[in-house]
């Protein structure tokens, strides 16, 4: 709510700057004019146009200086907030591999007990990693029995499969992540065509 | 290098600014002392000492304007490598627990093939990960062995041992870590008296 009131003044005082330079450009070419035609300019008059000149100049450059400074602030609250917002996008994207390898090792199947036992154990460890970096805005992108979406899925492989409707994702074969509303791995599927 | 100039440049705009202004507020305060003086004042050299004081203090309202929008631009551009230098830090320091108990589930003694090779795979899997921590500037902080020092180790425990000289860590209970060149973690350690 504020912020929308500081964008509407700063929208203003930009106006206001465009408008000043304008009016100021007819300011500054009267005396001139008033010179050819009184023919009566004393040293005086020569400096009061000097400095009329003089002081509109300045205060468009002033009004400029404002107006960009005001939209700089702006355009750095902006990078901020998308800078803080995927701040973590480059340790997520090198850890997904990890994460891959270690579903992996968890899909093996076990006999013995302590063999289930230390399964059980980096089980553990697996959903707890998976947590923190949910708790930083992973997301998985849901995809089997959805709708093959290009922005969400690539379609590596395709099949006929009549118990499916046409376009929709018959298996995931790489999980796709999103980081908030971001992709940053598309799902790798295959498609029923 | 580059860099550099422009540091050097804007310190000159902001010296020279400063100048500025202490020259204009003498200028400013001229006609009023003519004023007095001569008695002689007309329209025109009224006009010009408003004249003068208006642009006076314009122009040193442009350069306090400029001057802060180079000191804003400055400001900006160190934060901003800040952010980006520490930006895995929320990431980094949400998995670190993870990072620990992965470590005490590879730990168990194991005797049956099935059970060694879920612990190899996993293995694998936890050496993946840290080198992915590691490439965003995770780095272990030596301890054993080590001199004690407040602003890596936090200690929890105190032994009184021969074999090591004294103020030395002896044993590391939990590990530390650091982010570069800051400390996001200090390292739990026993310390010889």
């Amino acid at each position: 709510m504020e912020d929308k009131q500081k964008e509407t003044a700063e929208f203003e005082q930009t106006e206001n700057a465009e408008t000043y330079v304008e009016a100021d450009q007819t300011a500054g070419s009267e005396p001139s004019d008033n010179e050819g035609e009184t023919a009566e300019t004393t040293e005086e008059q020569q400096r009061i146009s000097e400095l009329e000149t003089n002081l509109a100049d300045t205060e468009n450059r002033l009004l400029r200086v404002q107006a960009d400074f005001e939209n700089f602030k702006r355009r750095t609250r902006e990078d901020n907030a998308a800078q803080l917002k995927y701040k973590s996008q480059s340790l997520l994207t090198q850890l997904l591999p990890a994460l891959d390898n270690f579903e992996r090792a968890l899909d093996v199947k076990v006999e013995d007990a302590q063999a289930a036992s230390v399964l059980q154990g980096v089980e553990m460890v697996y959903r707890q990693l998976l947590e923190a970096m949910k708790s930083e805005g992973l997301e998985v992108i849901d995809s089997e029995g959805s709708a093959f979406d290009p922005n969400l899925h690539q379609a590596v492989m395709q099949v006929q499969d009549e118990k499916y409707e046409s376009n929709v994702v018959v298996e995931t074969l790489q999980k796709g992540y999103r980081l908030k509303d971001r992709v940053i791995r598309p799902a790798m599927v295959k498609v029923n065509q």
